[in-house]
């Protein structure tokens, strides 16, 4: 069976996030998935890259360098655990689910802090080892998301733009460059303004989509596909 | 005298982002601005969005909406003091500088989480007063960062693609919904990669920029701008 991670950041399990989660974990366990969810703010995950992520002694200790710390310490087993346990997550995962709210045009800082900390050199890339040639190419990654705001208002042209402009760094920035192949987004448009009817189709459009995941092929991750 | 507030991540002092921080607190109290430092990693910063930013009791106790419960507790000033602190800096600014190095084509999850958690609706924006009439409009922006990666491997049609692709959300999503107007981005490029010479230009370039700073005009923060 295959492997999926779902990275999850919501505060609160009533939450429409909560069930797409819920959902996912149920129709990918049905389908004889091994499904592990990082529940970021139950597990209190820190998003913050600091000293603390290094177990030891610092290769540096005159002047920090989160990077060349981070590198050092991957290549001797020195990460702290936490970011130990969600690599070997990752290491084990054939996809990653990213569940979250849009925060500001991008995700919240909880789960950017899990993208800054256990995405190390070493471990996800190390230089010439990115895009196409990164480290963790053969997974999937799919970014699963709802909106403040309507589809209308993330058309091109509108007010908010293209919603693909606000998908290049988290995409392509990170998941790309890390040579994880992206499948297209899921994106629910502001659940919080439709009908709780409306909200149900949305959960069993997401189900749906999940039946036939597998056989899906990944975006062409490149400027075209975004700023076209 | 002006009042500019420089949100500063950064977990090393002697880094090149701690020498620009310092170039512009020194060089912008010399024309009479009064300057204020949020040291996001020195304060320890927290950049999760939790129930703890609300004090007292919550609106909807059943089921916790960050957005929601931020927005009646700035109605009653009950948001956490860090985040009242950081509102009153915000306020009083005319311009914020956002100095920090590029983590995964954005900002560090510290500064995201300032973003996320300070500019809370009816303090940052409250629709439909949002964009050219956000609430936090009269007030300039400017982010100043450091990448890993060259100029080139940021120019068009390259690798990285432009980098102004990536100034999107941050730029547009967080500072333009709010009403900021945003001066050009300050970008120096793999200063970790050149000489110490070099290094000292950027410096250079930096302070004399901010020389004229007040004279500038702010972009056209619109489509046209990122992906012409």
């Amino acid at each position: 069976g295959r492997k999926v991670l779902i990275v999850y950041a919501h505060q609160e399990p009533k939450s429409f996030n909560g069930s797409l989660k819920r959902v996912a974990v149920e129709e990918l366990s049905k389908q004889g998935c091994s499904v592990t969810v990082s529940d970021l703010y139950a597990m209190q995950f820190e998003p913050r890259a600091t000293k603390n992520d290094i177990v030891g002694c610092l290769h540096n200790s005159e002047e920090f360098n989160y990077g060349m710390e981070t590198l050092e310490a991957y290549k001797r087993g020195g990460l702290s655990s936490d970011l130990i346990e969600e690599q070997k997550k990752v290491q084990e995962a054939d996809l990653m689910i990213f569940q979250f709210p849009l925060y500001w045009f991008s995700m919240p800082a909880i789960m950017k802090g899990w993208m800054d900390r256990v995405l190390v050199q070493g471990f996800a890339h190390e230089f010439p080892n990115c895009y196409d040639s990164g480290l963790l190419k053969n997974k999937l990654a799919l970014f699963s998301f709802t909106t403040g705001g309507s589809k209308e208002m993330y058309a091109k042209g509108s007010i908010n733009g293209d919603i693909r402009y606000l998908l290049w760094p988290m995409q392509h920035g990170i998941m790309h460059f890390c040579g994880v192949k992206v499948l297209a987004p899921h994106i629910c448009f502001a659940p919080e303004y439709v009908s709780e009817e409306k909200r149900k189709d949305m959960l069993i459009a997401w189900a749906q989509r999940l039946k036939t995941l597998w056989k899906e092929e990944p975006i062409n991750c490149s400027p075209e596909w975004y700023f076209k």
